[in-house]
């Protein structure tokens, strides 16, 4: 029998694209999607788009509650704001569930650095060392296994992907990595402000939640795991003017010079390895080729990665650039390939 | 008597903003246009826009002829591109005309470092010698008296002004800087390619020209006129979906740590005072306080470049953000802005 | 001496228009702006890009109080929601302003009209007899002796002008008029509402208040005043992804038939003649000519609008279009441009 | 043993959705991709957002040939600019394939309309008599035999469908009518022209090819074959920015006058009939119901259309509005639509 799913906060735009893939993921059935605010209504009544999926004209928005969740479905996606999502991840956990939590809330192992960057009390700490994160490419054996995945912030899987495997191999410095990434509107969420009026992203280009983005501390707490040691990082967001997409460019410093031409060429082979390693067999990561770079235009709609780097021989640094749809690969597509995983289904059911 | 201008090369976007401009200068008057492509049609015809300013009706775009230029015309601007912008300065400046040229043909001192980054001879290296670099707010009084103005490049001014005065003032280290810049489409030029069709720029986000791209040349050898030292720096350009706008992020390295909070309270205060005393004069330098980031729609369609920044005690760097109108401020806003200060009238004239 | 000047509710996309035009206004002074939402900020603080103007940054939003605005200025722009517009209207007149009201409070005769339309009494009945309509191109003469000019909505605007003339002269029927407009986000004003996000607005098209919008109510009162009979119109207003501008598509029936190439030339020369006529000499209406169609490019970010027109002898039909900014020509533009009118200023002081 | 299918002209914007759909159709093998530009290359090169599908980095694009075509495929779809697809699908039939021709080559039954609308000879002008004109929801029973299928042009798509049962049914008149329509801009193809440059296109509205675009044609064709009579309607394009998308509003006159309230909720009732009857049980046409109107975000990237009416008691007319992907259900998704009627599958088969 196939499992049933349950999506918390079906009405953001997380929770849209999961209610999208989930009608047609072949192996789950979609029972339950929750909205406060569009209790009672159908999914075709709210997101007209799918009211031609039979299942869109007699799904209905519920109001969300641990019991009724836990009877309806076996595994739980919450795409909550921080600080909701760990009210109902506890009792879900205790009443049997899989949790699938889009929001922050399990991203990390330590409340004291939650508390800091997001500025209450972690709600269930808990939880915290029983979480994994749910990055598959980098932890997919404690996903198999995981009751509570904590799926990745969209920003930290398009600078985590491209460089743990680099960090791992020894090929770069754990310190000076910079990261500067331009995303989307869609990751402001579904939210009535005028920040994000058609009008005021519209031809603007800004920077925003500069130094201290809260996602710095998911990263730098799984780029420390990587480097075994304490790694912290420069991270500046942008807003620009497209739905979809997040383009991120690392500067990185390689651990060993080079300046002469053979040195160059070998650090290149190096680095070539280990991409390939990490990520020649994955099915969601592209490793450009040839003069090729990554373009949001490329993987939106997709739950692809698209990875290309060029060493500047002027500077001394590697460069690594990555594209990601914020909502899919950096969101949503992701934790539905956690659950495939988490399910043992073939991990790109669902997805392209 | 108004002195008479004409613009070479009138067709394409920062050509087109001249007219715009130049139009309505109230000290000049707008002579000549040429343009191959449409020669012995008028302003009106070709620009719709402009139609409604009488000297749009009767003045028609020409073939370029030195000769004819400088018999008609006492400032010539040169909106062409490299290569071919030099073969009309050298006769031009011979004839008695003053020489504004937007192209990167006149902004280097070396003509090795051109052939290097532009890939072909220099056509004319002995003007190298004598152009200025048309950075008004760094170049004022040379500009005064230039026969031949190189104005700047687009990129260029969104990272040279805000970077120059730190330099200058002994505040940043002249290593290891790093420039990561978005810039609007129009950047790339009214020119038929299937790159720059709506459709392929319309929700895309891409890095281009990576890791050497030409406008480091000029940057670089401005910084290091200042830091009097030679300056290497990290460039990533990318092309985002808007008509115009460059928002640049730099990431700097203080001279000094500053571990504490006095250090850093300390560090506040000098680059605050640093940048007031570059551009607190300064008609066309926002410089923006409290929470404020720049936001190139704060800036498109003025010759208006906004600076922000912000000490990362987490990193210690100092993040410098910046947003200009590439058109404006970045080509042809700016170019004027160096005729008004060659000419002797105000430097805001025609100006906002 | 300069009049002095105030913006009620300058804080929207019309007040905020109103504040950039007049801010470099040469012969008036701005004197008042209220907002409540920002009292007590300067005009650079809410309005960066205006923070250049030496008196953006010494203004200070208010409260907006009939007496203080009466006290202060002589002439007042209402830029205010309807119903509330009535509110400051009625007093200001009382104490002896000039008013120009940029909502839809005045632009009536009938309040019986303004019930059905807009869904509540109409506040201030008494007035609706002393406004003038401000359509300059065709009140201009009203408009110099008005207290009260009502200014056009955007919509009516791109459409009464190039149908009156043509249904004055009798080239055209009544009856059976069709307009078809699309207009950009911004005409729905800077509200935070779902509606009009980036991500809910890019990528959409969609029409909207079908098939009884507010604005037919003075499209119709002022068609019946040129055509002398009651005119009832079809319209259709759609969102699309544009910050500024409205094309607008006309459908009509010439008064006569023109079946023959004879016929078709003699009334391409009447309709030409006709719009020669009345807007010939117009400083604000481009009538196109040979191939050019309307675009909104060419007239966003100034006071002017384009009309061109088509026969269709397989039909017909006389088709015109036009092309507006809807904040400019289309509301601030045009009540700067009464204004203009109003104080026997050159009409197109401050304008372009 | 699934059918082997061939795309000539694969590396426009139809012929790409056509790779898209096609490489993921899970009942036909997808053998030939034709382009001379980037003949020997892969589709993963050329279109690195399919890179992930296995297939894409060994099939290459190759010279468009008959022979070769028909010894690798049985069915071919013409993805060809007007008057060169039909070069192709002649010598294709006779070598016994069944072709599918997106271009405007074979929509019309008349050789006369074609050289009138499309200013050549038409090139094969037997097999006019042949062809089925692939609106599937109208032709599906001369579908499932035809060797050849003229796909319909997407204005056409959005205008037909919601036009030809109220003119069956015979409840509007067949005069008289207007069909007003935007489109983005992928509807240009990929075609490096400076019209259709992203500079020029973004924030830009703009009628075009008025009055007389080429679609008319076998729009009006279709519908005389609708109402028994000829038929000649209004139609204007726009051009709007968006990547994808057509929104349609028609003006259409009903029947019978509806001056009454019972008149019109009869009138009301006889249209919700009439389209229920046509399309209750289609898959691909979403009848809008309650206030809910046609918004291309809801359709692109899906073979739906959506369709929302409302009678105006104003103006006796009956407006319909519909929303399509003009590169989906106007082009390449309606394609595979007919293919799967032709092959007897699933009609829904690969589609959303």
């Amino acid at each position: 029998m196939k499992p049933k799913i349950a999506i918390v906060g079906a009405s953001g735009y997380s929770g849209e694209e999961l209610v999208r893939i989930l009608l047609h993921h072949p192996q789950v059935e979609l029972a339950v999607v929750t909205s406060r605010q569009y209790a009672g209504q159908t999914v075709a009544q709210i997101f007209p788009k799918f009211a031609n999926h039979p299942l869109a004209k007699t799904l209905r928005f519920t109001e969300p509650k641990a019991d009724a969740l836990a009877q309806a479905a076996q595994i739980v996606f919450l795409a909550l704001p921080h600080g909701v999502a760990a009210e109902y991840a506890a009792p879900l956990l205790e009443l049997g569930c899989k949790v699938i939590d889009l929001s922050a809330d399990f991203r990390l192992k330590s409340a004291a650095v939650y508390k800091d960057f997001y500025a209450h009390d972690h709600p269930a700490p808990d939880l915290l060392k029983k979480s994994v994160y749910g990055l598959t490419e980098i932890h997919r054996s404690e996903i198999k296994k995981a009751a509570l995945i904590a799926s990745p912030g969209c920003y930290p899987t398009s600078i985590l992907l491209p460089t743990l495997p680099l960090l791992k191999a020894g090929l770069i410095k754990s310190t000076g990595i910079i990261a500067d990434s331009m995303s989307g509107v869609s990751g402001a969420g579904r939210k009535a402000e005028l920040d994000y009026l058609f009008v005021e992203c519209n031809e603007s280009l800004r920077p925003y939640g500069v130094p201290k983005h809260r996602h710095l501390s998911e990263i730098e707490e799984q780029l420390s795991l990587a480097a075994k040691t304490d790694v912290v990082i420069q991270f500046t967001p942008h807003l620009v003017p497209v739905n979809r997409g997040i383009l991120t460019t690392l500067y990185l410093a390689p651990e060993h010079h080079f300046g002469s031409p053979a040195e160059m060429s070998a650090l290149q082979e190096q680095v070539t390895k280990c991409y390939q390693t990490a990520y020649g067999q994955e099915s969601f990561v592209r490793l450009l080729e040839g003069k090729s770079l990554p373009d949001t235009k490329n993987v939106v709609g997709t739950n692809t990665i698209e990875i290309a780097w060029r060493l500047d021989p002027r500077t001394g640094r590697l460069i690594v650039m990555s594209a990601i749809d914020n909502i899919a690969k950096g969101a949503s597509g992701q934790a539905v390939q956690s659950m495939n995983v988490l399910c043992g289904f073939e991990e790109t059911t669902g997805l392209v």
